[in-house]
Order: C-alpha cells, then structure tokens, then sequence
C-alpha cells in the first residue's frame, strides 16, 4: 500500500519527468480561444481519501475543462431525473471520435454514451427543462463548487463565446438530435449552457477536489453528504472506464487502468475507488482529442502506485 | 470485506433465484449444435485467492465455452509475440456487434480488438504460425488444462464440426482479412484452429479455476509460477472490461463492474482482482449475444459482496 | 415515332388512370405546411420541342417544388462558377436518403452531389456568395420566371416559413458542412435562401415550360437563347437521371428511363432529350421520398411512346 | 447524324490520340495475372446498328474481359427467372467501391446491384443452381459467343486460376453473402463459375459485336432473334448507365453519357441505343477501377458523334 511519502515522491518525479519532454501533442485549435494556451504547462494534483492532497506543476493555473464538465452534469442529471435518462441517451462507448454524427443516425438521435459531445447535449438538455439557461448553468456551477469545496470557480467567458461562434458541428449534433424529438428545449438554449459549462475554469487542485465524491462511493467527504448513492457512483465510474476517452477509452483502460475523462483542454480527471481523486492538465493533445502527457503521466502513476483498478 | 460465509450464501441465493427465473432469453441457433442444449441450465462457481470454491447449480456441467477461450488465446498469443500483437489487432471497443465486418473495411482489415471475431481469428493465426494446426491446438488445450489444474477438459468434436460446416460469417471475416494481407496462414487452418477452441467444452467450476491468474496479478496458485506478468495481467483485464462484451461492453460494466468475457454458448468468466475468479453459465442470450441470466448473476454478486472494481 | 394525337391520348389515359387508383402513398409530413395538400390531386403536363403543350389533370394547380428547385439552382451556380462548383459538391449518386448525414462524415463535408440537400445548401451558398439573401432569391425567381415564360411563379411563404421553423436536419447539415469549411456565407443566411426557393410553388404547366431547355440542348425555345451550353446541359441531364431520385434513382431509371429530379412535394421533372420537358404531380410519397403515382404515371408515359433513352 | 465516315475518322483520332497519351493510370495488381498486361495497349471498336465494324488500336488482341462478363450474366440470369432475379440483388447504385462489403451488412446480405462484386456473384448463383459449375459456364460461354458471332471466344485459364488464388475479398463477399442465405449453391462452386467467367479473353471488335443487342432493343441482328424483350434491354441499359462503374458512375454517366460496364482488365463496353455498341480496351486503372484512357475516349467520340443519351 503506498504511504503519504510514497504519493509525495511519485508526483513529484512524474511532474519533473512530464516538464521536461518535448513530445507534447498538439493544443486544440478548433476552438480559436483554447489555442492560446501555453503548451508547456503541467500540473498533477491527487486528494486521497483521507483528504491529503499532493500537488506539483501548474496545479494552481486553471484551464479550460472542456468534457471533463460532462462527468459533473452526467451525475446533475441523473440525481434530476433518475435512470429515464437512459432513454435519452446510451451507455455503450462508440467506437467513434468525440464528435462523429454517424452513429446518430444509423440509431436515430440516440447518442451511444453521455461524454460524447451529442450525448452530453443530450444530457444538458435534460438539466435545462424547466429552468432558463442562467438557472440551469448556475445550478452546474453551483454544484461543482460544492464538491469541490471552493466558491472561486467560474466560467471563462472568453472561451464560450469563442465556441459559441465556432463550434458548428456541435450546432449540427444539436439539430440532428433535435430533428428525432431527442432535446426538448430550443437548440440555442441547450447549446447556450452547453458552450458555458464546458468553458468552466477550474485548477486541477480543484478538479481532483470536485472528483472526490466517486473514489468514495458517492460520499463529499466534507459534508459527509451523499452525493449520490454508492451505486450511482459506481456506475458513473464504469461509464467513465468505457467511454470517458472517445475512441481512446480502450487505450486508457489498457494503459492506465482507472476510469477518467478527459477534455480538449487537456485536463483529465481520473479515480481511484477507494484511494483518490487524480487531476492532470498538459494542454497538448493525441489524435482523439485525449492529452498526451496526461495519459502518460497517469499511466506511471497507477503503475508507481499500483492503483489500477485491475490489479490484485 | 465478504468473507466466505457470505460468499457461500450468496451463491446458493443466486443460484436459487436463476432456478426460479422464467426470462431466460434465447439459446445460440447459428451453430446449429449449440441450439441443443438445455436452456433452463444454470451455474456459477468461484475460486477466491485462497484457493476456496464456491460452486451452485449444475457447476460440473460441460458447456461450449466458446468466445471465452478468447481470453486464453490472447494471454497465449501474448506470450508468444508480445506487444508485436497490437500491430494486427487493436484495442478499442468497437461499438459493433460480435461478427461485423463493417469496421474491417475501414480500418484496412485490422480488426478493432482480440474478442470480436475478427480480432480472435486474427489472434489464432498468430499462435499458428510456425505450427501445424493440430500442435496449435495442443498448445491452447494444454494452457487451458495447466491453468485449471485439470486434465480432463477436452474439445467438443460435434460443436467444432457443426460450426465448420455453417460458420459462413466467420469465413467471410477470415478471408477479408487475408486480403489486407493481416492473416499470415492459409485461411481454411487458422479457421479449423479457431473452430476448434471455441468448441472446448468446460464447467464452471473448471472455467473458475482457469482464470484465476487474472485475479492474482498473472500468478497461477497452484505452481506459484507467473503465467504472464502482474502488467499483462492488469492489462488483459483492461481490454475484458471494455471489449468483453461486444457491443454490450458498456452495459456489462455499468451493470457488473468486473472484467469479463462472454461466449454465445452462455458462459462468462469474470475477474475480481485480488478477490476471485467467477464462472457462470445459462445459455439462454440477450440480442448482444451475452448469457441474459449470467449477467443478472453476476450484477445481482457484485452488487451483494461489494467486489465491483468501482467501488471503494 | 409518337405523334400529336398519340401525345394526347396518352396524357388523358394516364391522368384517367390516375385518378382512379387509391394506392397514392403518403403526403410529406415532414414539413408541416406540405401536411395540408390534397393527396387526391394529380397533374401531367408535356411541352415538346415544337412547343406543343399537353396538359391533363390539375395542370394549372400551384405546388410546392421543393427539390426540383435544385435543377435551377444547379444550373445557375454552375452558371456563376463553372466547373469550378464541383470542388464544393460531387456528381456521384450517394445511395443514401435525401436527408443523411453519413457521407458527409466520411467525406470532409463534401456532399455527394447536387441533389440531397446537403448539395443542394452548397450549391445554394455558391449562389448567395457575393449577394444578399434577398438578391440571391430574387435571381433564382427570375432565372425560373424566364426559363418559364412566366411571370406569375412565386414563392409560397407560408410553406417557407414552415421549414423554417422545423426543418432541424438540414440546419445540422449546413452547420455540418460548415464546420468543414464548405460553406461560404452565415449558415442562416443560406439556409434562408435554400427554404425560400425550395418554397416555390408552379403548377405542372409550368413546371414543363421551364424544364424545356433540358430537352432542347440548352437552348431557351421561345427567346433562342442558350441558357447553357449544348455540352453543360447534357451533363445537367447525367446529374439527373444518376442523382434525381436520391436513393430510388435507380430505380427510377430503370423503370421510366429519362433524366428526372423529384421533390417532396410530389412534383416530378424529366426530360426526354429531343422530344420534350415533362411534369407531373401527385403529392403522396414513396418510401424514398420520391412521388409514388407520378413515378408510375412517368412509366407509363415513356412505355407507350417509346421516350426511354434507353432505347433505340 | 455521323457517317460513315465521320465514324471512321472518329476512330482514327482517338486511337492516334490516345497511342500517345503519357496518364495511361494503373493496371491491376490485385490478380497476379492481369499485372502482365503492356500497359501501353489500346483499342477501340464500334458495331453500328447497320452492321458496320469501325476498329481501331489492338482491336484484335484479346483481353480479360472481367466485369464486363456481369452484363451477359445478367442478362442470362434474369432470361432464366425473370424479375425474381431482384428478390436477391438490387439495382442502386452503391456509392461505394466495387468490393466493398458495408452495405452488405447493413442490408442484410443482398447486394445493391449486379454490377457490384456481390451482386454479379448473386447472379452466377442464379444462373448455376440447379446445375452443375461445368454447365453453367458452359451456358455463359455459349451465349456470348453467340451475341457475337464468334466462336473462338474462349476462358483464360491462367487468369481464372490466378483469382482463385488470390481471390480472398470475394471469397469474402461470398461467404458472407451464404450467411445470410442469399447464395444457394456451395460458395466454393458459384465462386468457381463467378472467377472463369471473369477470366474470359475478348478483343474488342468481339467485345462490340456481343454487346450489339443492347443497342438494338433486344435483338440479335444476325438471327434477327430477340435476346431479350426490347423492354428488358432498356432496362439493362439502365442499370449500366446507373451503376455500371461502381462509385465513378456518376462520373461516367456526366462525361460520356451512354450506359457502359467496366472491368478491371481495362475493358469498357458502352452501348448508344439506336446507333452502336462500342468496346474499348486500355489496361491502366483510375482509382475506382475504371481504364482512365478508355473513358476519356468514350468522353471524345460521344462528344464528336453526338451520340450522348443526353442530348437532343
């Protein structure tokens, strides 16, 4: 079992190994405002179950965090409407790339999972009915401040109206959906708090302090609250495990072995049942959207610690 | 922590409630042998880490394992060429059913992983390779006996015959690939190969037995000796959650929350690491072509003795 | 080789014919306003290459075009760019619905060609490039107004303004091409046009009069202008008779043998090169989208006077 | 209208022409056998419909005539049972390469049309049922030496073995088709008939005179004998002009305008109803499989004949 010094020393060693490699990736472009982003940056940042955190890097720099979003509004939706959210959206992974529309339409509207970008519309969509969209994007805000303890985080606006403008093929998926009765509010309103929630800014301090909830079977370790219940978190986990990477979730099992989900920011949030909540930002990407380094970063992590999920 | 009272009652209530269960769903036809069977069989066997089994129902029972041996080919073929594997077969689930071919033809013949059929055939060919078909298939029974300490298990001739003389589909993936150059043997032997270890018959409780080193980061406890590196292990577990299932992977996860392989014989040999090995069989199936009832099984044992691997 | 009198008695039988028959399909839905047609009604309307007119049925009744607008508005961009349109649009049959989105995925967002409406909103921005909207309609109007010889043709706002409000999957297909960089002009402001001209109601009368400079090498009968060169509408005609019926073109070759562009409105037009320009209607639709009386009313027509270009 | 000796003339510059193109594209490797052919080689043939031969290049030099054969086993085919034929194939054009197996899988094992591999491989499968493989390509070969007039027309069997060699895709194909029991006779014997009738050696002035009904509404004008009903020439007309190229029909139709099938042996037999049959040989490839010279030919004489279908 690794000890509080042992954590210390791997993320250290990992932040120093991470700072100096050169094979970074490439910083998403597609959304003009994330590709001002420092490429150079690195940041790890772990909260154990008994609320110790460990931080190296940029840990205190936020960033944009893009679909790592969709694990907060996923777990909003489901406390809103319970299991009928499977109706609106699957949980197999796709096989495709975070912003295919094929599947869409050999299964009419249905999108496969709820962190492909058409089914985390999907999913805003359902936290927007009954609500306007200031109301709906405050209540996600809202939320992810209290699982992670800090009233500070916001959204960077900048970057949602930077998507607002650019971000067509999220417009297509809407309307495809929309055209199948799948969203119910106006395609502008879901978009609307969609663009806003995926441009939240948060640290990885304070993303590895929102993720607490799931290594510890639902529970906020401040409050001692149940998030939601010790099965719902569960199967948040497995979700994340098959689907939180697009069509490198196979990758990620097989390499770092926690579920996760990542951002084209280039944050990734990854747990550990039972040990920790794990943050890591390097802004350059692989080819399916996924951050380079920090996969890599995760990958020696798990293995210095033997926090894989599929290990004795 | 379940301890083995717990696990005993667990199993006897499981096997009791699948006794009792009328919606069994519908046992396999496209192997014509296969559509004999008896669906209203059930059983379930575990083999914890310290060598306690746990067996219900009718556990002694031989069954067609089918696309389980999948699992052995891989650790197999593994052995034998390493990582040089993932040059002809991926690693990512594929969102497509147990025999597509569609995916093939868009990624140049290189199937999308080692448990869809494609991805298996491929595998074979690789254990072929610098054998005679009959030696390959030695080599597989003879792993298969060593992991479950048992000698006795055999090949179902009738089951191997009927699928050479009907498995037109798997003869189509089979030459596809070949013509992407992906399979190195002439195909009509890799098939007989691979015909042939779907057609090993095993109960639960050998099956059980078999997986064991999955549980024990790659050790087998018997001898004590590492099948495969405490990594590989970790790692074949990895692609059992995301693959294991086909185009039902997701749901398996959601549900279950173990690593686990199914065959459309109705068997699923599941993994908890560093708690046990799990057989369970009934060979009614649900439309992904998984056991209906072994999966209830296993999500109701998970659910009952806290093993999901995402859970604290 | 089918004189006058021949021309006339098969125009009366075919619309005696019609009339009669209650296997007339299904009214669009789709488009709220189109919901409203009489399925009753039918039209068939010839004007040969003497300028003879023969006119049966509701020949004089308005309905909406819908896709056969795409005829025109290929031949003006076609007009404005030359050869140069085929790097926005291909000039294959895509062997999918009018309405998918699949091929756009696998092709970079290049439709497959003019005439699913993914083409057609390209051809449509080609024309709006440079233009407002209002003057890029107003060119459409008058270019058919010409073509025609009548002043009258109008566009029917209602109907506009119907698709407007729900027309989802062709908003998801613009913004889809959009994303690719396919589209030139504000995505809104294209699809305005694009509703607006497909909202253009004539009746079969018409419909023939403007269809007859396909039937005439190019030529504009009445001013002896050259709409379009000889060569450019001969491949106009190719576009057609491969395209026109988006996943029942060949079906409709097979079965009627003349280039032709339906709409779902249920207005069909075909061209028999060198004997004259055809329009029929009859709102209920087939499974393809295509007029399913009219598709047999064109049968008809060019069995009994030997029109197929197919043959000798 | 052309002469006679604008016909000649025709002829002569095209092949002058095209002797000394440089873009000749690429002959087909996929059959060993085929990739010996001089690249350099062409040849051009018309029949007219008075009986005239105008021959030109390498008019006498056999060639494999390959796809070109599904034309008269369609035509054989749909003589044996009629329009039941389409109950097995379609007749779409398949916006996809000739081998591609997709479309297969989503369509439940029929294939769009006779042109396709799948489909012309459903076609010998109509043809040989209920006889034995040595018959039935007995029956092809006779009823093409008779459409034209040659009996010296023989099967390369170099070539014919050199498929079944290396045939795998269709093979492929095959099995995947008898899976879905689309195909009724042993896969190994229709393939055995499918790969010889490919593997027939036509020049081109033989080529011409076998393809002479399709342009004369069914009849074989030395006999005076109708092959076929004039209604059913037109329509195989059809499905040439729809889906005679595979995925550059559309391409063919726009430049030449005349219905035609391709083969990879660089053939191309095109057919002007009312005026000739034209065959033209050129080996090199464009990337849909198609002689690159052989439609630019065609493309020169329709334009220079006027012999388009699409024009008046």
């Amino acid at each position: 079992m690794a000890g509080k010094a042992d954590i210390e020393r791997v993320v250290s060693d990992i932040c120093g190994e991470m700072r100096a490699r050169s094979d970074r990736g490439e910083v998403a472009t597609y959304i003009p405002e994330l590709a001002r982003v420092d490429v150079g940056a690195f940041a790890l940042a772990i909260v154990d179950t008994e609320g110790n955190v460990y931080a190296g890097g940029d840990s205190d720099t936020p960033f944009s965090i893009q679909s790592v979003s969709k694990v907060f509004t996923l777990t909003l939706a489901l406390g809103k409407v319970g299991d009928h959210l499977w109706r609106r959206v699957g949980r197999e992974p796709s096989g495709s790339p975070f912003n295919s529309i094929v599947q869409l339409e050999y299964e009419r509207g249905i999108p496969r999972n709820p962190f492909i970008n058409a089914g985390a519309i999907a999913v805003t969509d359902v936290i927007l009915s009954g609500h306007r969209p200031k109301e709906a994007l405050g209540e996600i805000l809202r939320f992810i401040r209290f699982l992670a303890d800090d009233a500070s985080i916001s959204i960077d606006e900048a970057v949602a109206a930077s998507e607002q403008r650019t971000g067509f093929r999220n417009v297509a998926l809407a309307n495809y959906m929309k055209s199948f009765g799948v969203l119910e509010n106006p395609v502008e309103l879901t978009l609307g708090v969609y663009f806003h929630h995926c441009a939240i800014a948060m640290s990885c301090r304070q993303l590895a302090m929102a993720g607490r909830f799931l290594a510890q079977n639902g529970r906020h370790p401040t409050t001692g609250q149940q998030v939601v219940l010790a099965g719902r978190a569960r199967r948040i986990n497995a979700v994340m495990m098959t689907c939180g990477h697009y069509d490198g979730s196979g990758e990620f099992a097989f390499r770092v072995g926690l579920p996760g989900k990542s951002g084209v920011g280039g944050g990734i949030l990854a747990v550990a049942p039972g040990k920790g909540s794990i943050a890591v930002w390097s802004p350059g990407l692989d080819a399916s959207g996924n951050s380079r380094l920090g996969q890599i970063a995760l990958e020696m992590l798990t293995k210095r610690l033997g926090w894989s999920i599929f290990s004795a």
